[in-house]
């Protein structure tokens, strides 16, 4: 026999999950920046013109002219990734002071997956994950899958104390299990952890006794100054190795090389990554084996080359906004400036909401930004919004800066 | 302040469901397969000689030959996946007795990520989850991350009533949420639902309210006999759209073209592919794009001759394996006789352990297989063994047999 059509029955299980992931906002931008003549500042996406496609033509045709390479490219491979690509990000970490071995990464589809995983490890429902506000509005997504509760980091203002944060997650019962964070170049605001914050933030989250997530996606496109530490680095030199730390580092290619490859890994001890090897091979058994061996041939040739040639090209497009935020903005306006990474954090007076802004400045200024709130977990942020100089050449950026000061 | 290190603190939250996951048999069959001089049933790969490495050595440099696809290669995409591609599916399904949309269809990173998206979507722990046993590893492993309990679907058995399944549902706490069946070729048995059990499959999912998920991995490779048609084309028939139904197919390109790219898909009612596109989203952002433009033309160019090839190919082995064992296996030994895939199921006298003989088998008979408990939600199954034909040639297959026959 068959029922009438009762769609509910295997709706509801997810509705709840669903609601409370994040609007998909970046579909929507993405749908922006496709109408002609809007100028948008809001993906925070690469430059396609600085895509290493020569390169990339050439690693496939290599990988795909000889028979076992082409074999082994076009099959499965094992759950943990391409062994030589593994190899050359253990160098990678090496130079960003890092020691680690093969057996400390797993490769993940961008750094995306790597969150995603992340939050079905370690979160149970009712869970709290620490997280700066703003954050990375695609961290929320992941984890809120998870049914956190979220509770607020402060790493540059002096945290909480570690019984404040601990008390708070148990009477909502659960535990704090991890804290996040961007400490480079942040997605949305641009910043950089200080020194001394990324050393407070280790000795919260040792006091808590839980890992901190370390999203670098951002790290290596620095226009100006010398590198920090990452925060894995400072703990495996606090403890004496990584498997003795407990921090976690989530890395990409997709700022440097090419997002639409989508290769990223995890730098973590042992126990978790075996656990993390697991979570990969249930969910989508291995990342495209063809595109690791292309992706260890692009960093073997080109990664130095390209964060050369990103830097130089981002820096001019950042100058030319801060410039243009500076000639143009009011008083009551204020913003970031970022030594790297691909955005602005503009604060407007509290009077304005910068979703109602967004609509005027596409109808009338032909110009797109993300709205502040996105990136809050506690949906702070109205009269805030992330501009991205990624996809503007400099007189664009100052033509649409204008425009939209006008508007403000 | 530093505190002693305690890994226990971001351990335990996985470590229930790290357990409950299947033990990591594909990696360890990997393994095996690496080891020179061991002839291996036991991966249920394609022959890496299918491949259609010229077609795809081809694509890969038409795309990023033009500097507008290798721009669109090499970026983000949208999260429901190339368009192209999805309107090539709308035709495959078409051929198949589905008529669907674009909008009924997302890009996954092959079916094993639909499995695990579709655990995510439907199961919280406790509920119940409907499997034939034996059944795909890798589902289990999927759903399992999500802590369902499992019940035992018996198609071609006659199942029992959808009333015991609800209760025995209701009495561990949770609901019955889908069916999940491989009704061609299945991984490992290699045998395909008749008509009539997929049609009282329908009834009894429609009475119980929950979807039948269709794991359509192996469909396309069939060596004889008229194809029946898929579980959601004959729901979509009785109620009358795509939309109505609530079957979800999972299809994917790993058996045909080739594993490497990741490139597999669902199709599904378009409420339900709206949510399965918001945890892409989260999960991962997006399938490699290029691997989905150079899939779409291998699609296109090669689908249709890399079916007939492979189905020659694979046919030519299935009969050198029945064949085989025909000729050597003793009395009270039997096995399936597969019209298609790329498995034939051995059950062995009670007496034997599959997994007992594994260890004999490679060290004494230089031969692999899976033993059969891999494959039961309930560890059942330790007198079975799957047998894949895929990699080894027919003279291969009648030495390996032979060798194996004369352990057992």
């Amino acid at each position: 026999m068959t029922s009438p059509v009762q769609p509910r029955a295997w709706e509801p299980t997810y509705a709840g999950r669903a609601e409370r992931m994040r609007a998909s906002e970046i579909r929507e931008l993405l749908k922006l920046l496709e109408q002609p003549g809007i100028l948008s500042f809001a993906g925070g996406i690469p430059d396609p013109a600085l895509f290493p496609v020569e390169e990339a033509r050439a690693a496939y045709a290599a990988v795909l002219a000889d028979p076992a390479l082409a074999g082994s490219g076009l099959q499965y491979s094992v759950s943990e990734g391409y062994l030589p690509l593994r190899q050359w990000i253990v160098r990678h970490m090496g130079r960003l002071g890092v020691a680690c071995e093969v057996d400390n990464i797993v490769i993940t589809a961008g750094s995306q997956q790597a969150l995603d995983f992340l939050g079905r490890i370690l979160l149970s429902p009712g869970d709290t994950a620490l997280v700066t506000a703003p954050t990375y509005l695609g961290a929320l997504q992941a984890f809120s899958a998870y049914e956190p509760r979220y509770d607020e980091l402060r790493p540059e203002h002096s945290n909480r104390t570690p019984a404040s944060y601990a008390e708070a997650a148990a009477a909502s019962g659960g535990r704090v299990k991890f804290a996040y964070v961007v400490p480079d170049f942040a997605n949305p605001t641009g910043e950089t952890l200080s020194l001394a914050a990324r050393n407070q933030l280790l000795d919260l989250a040792a006091e808590l006794d839980v890992p901190v997530i370390e999203d670098a996606a951002y790290a290596a496109l620095r226009f100006e100054g010398a590198a920090l530490p990452p925060l894995m680095s400072l703990e495996v030199d606090r403890r004496g190795s990584i498997e003795a730390a407990r921090s976690i580092y989530c890395g990409t290619f997709s700022k440097v090389l090419s997002p639409g490859l989508r290769v990223g890994w995890i730098v973590a001890p042992t126990a978790m990554i075996r656990r993390l090897v697991l979570v990969k091979q249930a969910s989508d058994l291995n990342n495209a084996t063809i595109n690791q061996m292309v992706m260890h041939r692009l960093a073997e040739r080109a990664f130095d080359a390209q964060v050369e040639r990103a830097c130089a090209h981002y820096r001019a497009r950042r100058d030319a906004m801060l410039a243009a935020l500076k000639r143009y903005m009011g008083r009551g306006v204020g913003w970031t400036e970022p030594k790297g990474g691909l955005f602005a954090w503009v604060r407007l007076p509290d009077a304005i909401d910068a979703a109602r802004l967004l609509d005027r400045a596409v109808a009338e200024a032909c110009v797109a930004f993300v709205p502040g709130a996105a990136f809050f977990h506690d949906g702070r942020g109205h009269s805030a919004l992330r501009l991205s100089y990624s996809l503007a050449d400099e007189a664009q950026i100052e033509a649409g800066i204008a425009r939209l000061a006008r508007l403000i």
